[in-house]
């Protein structure tokens, strides 16, 4: 169940750290109506604080060559001789040597999927009917292997193929009827925190917005350091900085309580030995930093940073974690020793920030970004407190946009 | 299912981080025999490393004043009007303000549970029989509101209830054949790790040993540290320093890896701001700390101060905690940073160690402390290497014994 922690309305005698809990925020660019309203529903006759019952993904496998064992754990849910499995790929494996590691028996079905763009409920439905073409009988687990995209289409599917209709009509809290199919994780990215939120983002055709419910989390998570060994560099540094990011955000956030603090803070510490010590357990610790940085979001939330991002990524199509970075280098005022830090990674890894990104855009876009960003009033709130409209006023959010 | 990670004969090829996941050896003084029948059936004909598929608690609240969300918790399990709960509640609480507070409805029991001693499989057997007798239908749920004791109670009796014969039969792992019925953690202590471990320890009427499962582990946990506050000093210490030694001793280990790393570091710098600090929000901090010492078992192992204190527990009734600061005040030599913080913390808090306890003790039970101690194989392994048995002689143990 989604459950807000605490009133709505900002009354300064109930507990900060708990009025809001809105990981299914996170990664919403548009509809904060519907947010809105569900906040309204939860808060209604509360007299008391209250906080969120957060559910976990149950089961962890962590360690190096682990991914071995995904046949054992897939084992356990072949229960017939007909119980077959579906695995979703991302489609930049197709040839490589984790390709032929694939732990495939009987009629499974190998899936690879294409991310170049941000997963599409189009696409999502396509590949139900992919799969529910290929068998008559539903399969008896799905998984999902690649970064935060490919983790969150196999988290839909799965969804999809025990809900009829379209995943569009299921964009937003707590509206699956039905459990979703199993559903197993191998992150080959770390830093999105995908293989432990209960959303899958996807873009629809009147909106881009998440599948929140508690069926959407993976019931299994399979935690191999060595798959991360691939990743181009910029793609690695870009997806780590959503982590980093994220934890300052929500630990210089008015929100945090003791248990998000205690995984944000251990997730900061263990990207800073990863992207300035280079610590030589560096894919171990992004792994873990990653995962406690999902975890941080139980109690807490995001700020500035993410607000402005969402804005490039609706009106530019940017994806995720590098709108972060080029949003949070122009936040040095807000996030001081974040910013300055953040610098310090680009500079020890050498990596580029795309530029001038606003330069040709017409008024119209540049306005549309700043009310994008602007509409996400619990991350501004998070940050900037109660009185954050006069501070972030629309002015300075369109001053920020014009410099990145 | 209880998986050991790796082979079981020491192979120096084999990842050490791997070879061990024995949280369920934690509290196990007498049965080690039990153990490597296990261990061995799991690592016959293994030829890689194989990491445990560690189970968590699913389901979480934190918070101040939390408690208060105990009757919406279990408001969802009453399914029937005829549904009905029981509070497990260490009879500490008879009198004291937190009675009032229990959310009872209708038909629910209460039953106070007195924990002088540590629980053994007879009482569970006879609380079992009550709850039966009680009501012809078992009872929606179980709510365990107390210490690590109260918390081990209240798992076993949810387990006894749906699974025939005494709870003495199953002491072991992985023996119990049906689903325990829901059971909640409520902590009033912090620092065991029971409210997130896959064992309950019972004194049964063959040995001391834990019923080890998956159905074991809590269904959700309630952390409210507001329940810390009532707490004696000492026993507040005493249980808190189980976390801290448990700590150092897994992050000084050998089986360690980097996520169980990532939250027994966590806990370690928990316990610090806790114990050294003095940190206003000292007993969220502490709940933080117990919390991630459990997960951090998942790939970690305790050492040498647990090892002894089991001698101190098995042959004079000392109970774990203060067992274990006992014993953790002699081993300078093996834990030199751990041993001298914990001093400070002992000065700061002025806590007074209970000394001499082995000098009028005959020799037969001085022999009797060192064979349960060094039994311990994967703690002294953990602590000192393959070598262990040549630097860890029973004459030095002896040695240490004589000093507590």
């Amino acid at each position: 169940m989604w459950t807000p922690c605490g009133r709505a309305d900002g009354n300064a005698n109930s507990p900060r750290q708990s009025q809001f809990a809105l990981d299914d925020l996170i990664d919403i660019p548009t509809d904060f109506s519907l947010y809105s309203t569900a906040l309204k529903k939860f808060s209604q006759g509360m007299e008391r604080p209250m906080y969120r019952n957060f559910r976990i993904v149950p089961n962890i496998i962590f360690g190096r060559g682990s991914f071995n064992q995904l046949d054992d754990v897939l084992k356990d849910r072949r229960v017939t001789a007909d119980s077959w499995m579906v695995f979703v790929v991302d489609d930049v494996f197709t040839g490589k040597p984790l390709e032929g590691r694939f732990p495939l028996r009987g009629r499974d079905l190998l899936l690879w999927v294409n991310v170049d763009d941000e997963p599409k409920t189009r696409y999502i439905d396509e590949l139900v009917a992919r799969i529910r073409a290929y068998s008559p009988t539903a399969p008896a687990g799905i998984a999902g292997i690649g970064g935060g995209s490919a983790m969150d289409i196999a988290k839909a599917v799965s969804l999809m193929l025990n809900n009829p209709g379209s995943s569009a009509d299921y964009q937003g809290w707590d509206l699956i009827k039905n459990p979703a199919v199993y559903h197993v994780a191998v992150p080959t990215l770390a830093g999105t925190g995908a293989e432990i939120s209960r959303t899958t983002i996807l873009t629809g055709p009147e909106k881009k917005l998440g599948i929140n419910s508690d069926y959407t989390l993976y019931d299994q998570i399979l935690l191999d350091p060595e798959l991360l060994a691939g990743v181009p560099k910029n793609q690695w540094f870009y997806t780590g900085m959503d982590c980093y990011i994220h934890d300052v955000e929500s630990l210089n956030g008015t929100f945090i309580n003791e248990f998000s603090k205690a995984y944000g803070e251990k997730s900061r510490d263990l990207c800073r030995e990863v992207f300035l010590d280079d610590s030589p357990a560096k894919d171990d610790k992004l792994m873990m930093a990653s995962y406690f940085g999902g975890m941080s979001i139980a109690y807490s939330q995001v700020g500035a940073c993410h607000a402005l991002s969402y804005g490039l990524s609706y009106v530019l199509g940017i994806h995720h974690g590098v709108g972060c970075c080029i949003a949070f280098d122009q936040l040095e005022e807000i996030y001081p020793e974040g910013v300055q830090e953040f610098r310090q990674m680009m500079e020890k890894h050498d990596i580029p920030l795309p530029r001038n990104l606003t330069k040709d855009l017409d008024s119209a876009s540049m306005e549309k970004m700043v009310t994008t960003a602007l509409n996400l009033v619990p991350l501004w709130e998070n940050c900037l407190g109660p009185d954050w409209a006069n501070i972030m006023t629309r002015e300075r959010a369109m001053e920020l946009y014009k410099k990145m």
